[in-house]
């Protein structure tokens, strides 16, 4: 690297922490802690260096500690990123008992010149959308709601027209993108959005240029059942789903169109959208 | 730097917080989250490049979140250390009202061949200590325990013997060392323990190689009030406040014998002990 740049993300896991509670698993979290944090600096084209996890709770079973470790350092292993330290704080009296919370904090690097800014990005350029497997760590809340309260489901209810239960499915294991885009040439990308919390709606417009919006058509891709479920049963309109949840697309990436084809091979993506003239938001064609 | 190698530390403050929630004071425990990682990486002889804060929490009032911010950049700016990046977590269900949990991670940097291990400990070298300034961000599960219940006072309650109130006695700030550190010229600092959970017995330990003890000379500085009345009024053992509290030392420098008149007075030390031939243990002189 010629001028090699540091970035670093903190971050945790939100409510997706109680669905772990209730099944009593916990390594998946902790998977879900370190991917999150990889996918944050991935979209500056940034590879993870090292990672430090933080675990708060009222007292932590040594089971329920292995399985969180036996999670990052999973995730840290397949991303060649080192776990390099952590701390776990008791603190009678502030949390639930049996209850955790987790911090994370990544820290990776990228050459200057090859950092993904989105500057490059112009009206014509393809939106490509990398599908997620479910709801990685954003809308627990209010899919808890749905499922739990109004559903009345529980975590070891069979999820309606599946063959899983309400707890595999909301403790699928947030995806890291940084394989993917690992294998994307060089200056091929000129934009990637990790779509957390905010969704598409929120998320794409943070690379979009002042002059650019970024229309997307919600109708080329198809749309994970759980989202529907979740959509159908909470009676929530199209809008708020696509700004609590991912919809299915857990990272966009914007390429000229003469890379889309190819770019959309090596990233095992689909063209959900185009870039065209505006003022730096998303416009969701429904 | 021929080869600057990147230290990392991520931790919290503890139920330190509690104090915070009962005196709704804030930038204080920001500060102290800072100062924390700032020692702990200082005991390398690492200067900090920059720090990220998680803030879990129910839901957070502006003022707190103003507060915790303002002790965040007070202490990164004193330090020269860059605040970067933040999370701050809304968890409905998680924490109690009106209450948080922090986390802290620093990133530093230190050329290699000045990194601070220990190493070159050996008996006949002067163990200095760097007085704290109060219990810093340990014992204090133990110190509401004795002043909270057992004694009955509040935060609000003057400190026996004292013009100050136990609130404010018990959230003065987390000293950072850095700048008294950043002070000594190199080589002259042989190893550094940051004296934090498990006091001057469990944390000189890892900085001794394995044929030395360090012997500690605790009537060679002035305990301060504060750990005078937990000992009394919980009816604490000796050996039981050194490993709980700091006891007055916030930090523990070795040097030779030859520079320990200059180190000392460079660091505002005080000699509080002797490395002696033994197995790698803290040994106490009450």
């Amino acid at each position: 690297m010629r001028q090699p740049v540091l970035v670093a993300s903190i971050d945790g896991v939100g409510t997706k922490l109680k669905i772990a509670f209730a099944v009593n698993k916990h390594d998946t979290v902790g998977a879900d802690l370190v991917n999150h944090c990889i996918n944050d600096i991935a979209v500056l084209g940034a590879r993870p260096l090292f990672f430090l996890d933080y675990i708060g709770c009222e007292k932590l079973q040594p089971r329920v500690f292995d399985e969180l470790l036996r999670g990052f350092s999973r995730a840290c292993r397949s991303a060649g990123c080192a776990l390099i330290g952590g701390e776990t704080a008791q603190m009678p009296g502030m949390y639930r008992k049996g209850e955790y919370d987790l911090a994370g904090c990544i820290v990776g690097v990228i050459d200057r010149a090859r950092i993904i800014d989105g500057r490059k990005i112009k009206p014509g350029d393809i939106v490509l959308g990398l599908a997620s497997n479910g709801l990685h760590t954003n809308g627990y809340s209010l899919a808890r709601k749905i499922l739990l309260e109004k559903m009345r489901l529980n975590v070891r209810s069979l999820l309606p027209g599946s063959a899983i239960t309400v707890g595999e499915e909301l403790l699928r294991v947030h995806k890291s993108y940084e394989p993917l885009l690992r294998r994307a040439p060089n200056g091929i990308i000129k934009g990637l959005a990790h779509i957390t919390g905010g969704g598409l709606i929120d998320n794409v417009p943070r690379i979009l240029p002042k002059n650019c919006d970024a229309v997307i058509e919600t109708k080329s891709w198809r749309v994970p059942r759980i989202f529907k479920i979740l959509q159908e049963n909470g009676n929530v309109d199209a809008a708020e789903m696509y700004q609590v949840f991912n919809m299915g697309i857990g990272m966009v990436a914007v390429v000229s169109e003469r890379d889309a084809q190819r770019a959309a091979s090596i990233l095992r993506a689909k063209q959900i959208g185009r870039i065209e003239r505006g003022t730096g938001k998303t416009r969701l064609m429904l």
